[in-house]
């Protein structure tokens, strides 16, 4: 089973610099797992600014959705992000909530049963008002209703707060 | 005088849950003080997927705004939430945010003075960008100063993150 | 250089009231330096709102941008708001995220290199969904590196929550 801590916060809380720091104080050769889909232009830039925010040391794996399918043993992985994970399956389960869920979750179980060293940065999405637009409803749920799952499964977790991490649990 | 526990946080937080594990921790009767009003289907849903989650040894008691005319001494209440019910204070006072806000706490002020173990929960909606919408800025300023004012009187405050309870006070 | 106090939080979490009992209780004669650019009828209320909470010990400063041009060596300000000071770049950058956020940067370090007192109200926009506003998006951003930027080099820092701080650094 995987030793999991998870980094969770509001964009451009320093999630992915804090958690990357932690990778490499753990490892000589982390692993970099990266789940985002390149929707457009403004999302190939942040993965570009945070690819040069990397030095060399990384292995670096793209993986949308199956993230079991890979052999992660005995390694340090960091996974960013789970909001982007879960973008891909909300996307393909054509935004059916419980389905996306219900999927995420069971590839989530499969993923975790590696012996790992798993750091997981998510976001915080639900401490705004509530969104007039029932896609971004239902998005914000499922992130809502993963995070509490990972949370419950985690050992460490960090609310990262203007660039402070703050230990949660 | 009511003792108050406030129990905050986003949406999809786990407030709901924790708040009834700690009143069904505390009696073997505790009271689920419901201040929904059904506005539409996506309301209903929630508070079916709610109910389904309580089991047969809570009192159930619906009301929308005048919590005071109901006896609860020497009981243990959930009140969920303060959200909906400034809801229904918000739309009743055509969107007033001030005549809302001192309808609300005199209110609130009647229903505290009863004996009872009061757990509140609340959801925090200032940590996102600055609604564009103006009524939802309205109701976001009316929720904060309720906020404020249920935590400067409640014992103990929990902040909710990816479900875990953080204690703030 | 200045010891610098953050204090951020949502809207209406209790930020600058918190902000205002601690400089008063640090001395007889606080600074309040308003960042406000008197942009509508929305924040002028806000602003006569902040102004009438405020005693008559309080030396007044408006600056919308250039803070280091005033003298504050020996003295405790309040500088109120971060977000506000920062909206006036991002307008007079014409919305260039990167430009704002350098101009920002280089007056920011500049006004730290006063003997002050300093303490900083900001806030939290990016516990929300993500924005579909693109401008609304950038200037999260903006706000986000600012916030961490100014809480790296922070003494102090408190995250405030319905009213109650909580010191994270």
């Amino acid at each position: 089973m995987a030793t999991i801590t998870l980094v969770t916060g509001g964009a451009r809380s320093g999630k992915s610099s804090f958690a990357q720091q932690m990778a490499e104080g753990k490892s000589e050769r982390p692993v970099y797992l990266a789940t985002a889909r390149i929707w457009d232009e403004d999302f190939a830039q942040r993965v570009r600014r945070h690819q040069a925010d990397r030095d060399q040391r990384w292995e670096n794996v793209e993986e949308e959705k199956q993230l079991s399918k890979h052999d992660f043993s005995g390694k340090v992985v960091l996974m960013d992000c789970v909001t982007l994970w879960l973008t891909n399956f909300f996307h393909d389960c054509s935004y059916q909530l419980d389905e996306a869920l219900e999927a995420a979750k069971a590839e989530w179980q499969q993923f975790i049963q590696q012996d790992m060293d798993l750091i997981v940065v998510t976001n915080e999405l639900g401490m705004g008002v509530h969104p007039e637009n029932e896609m971004a409803r239902k998005f914000a749920d499922l992130q809502g209703w993963m995070n509490q799952h990972i949370a419950a499964q985690a050992d460490t977790v960090y609310l990262m707060v203007s660039g402070i991490p703050v230990k949660i649990k």
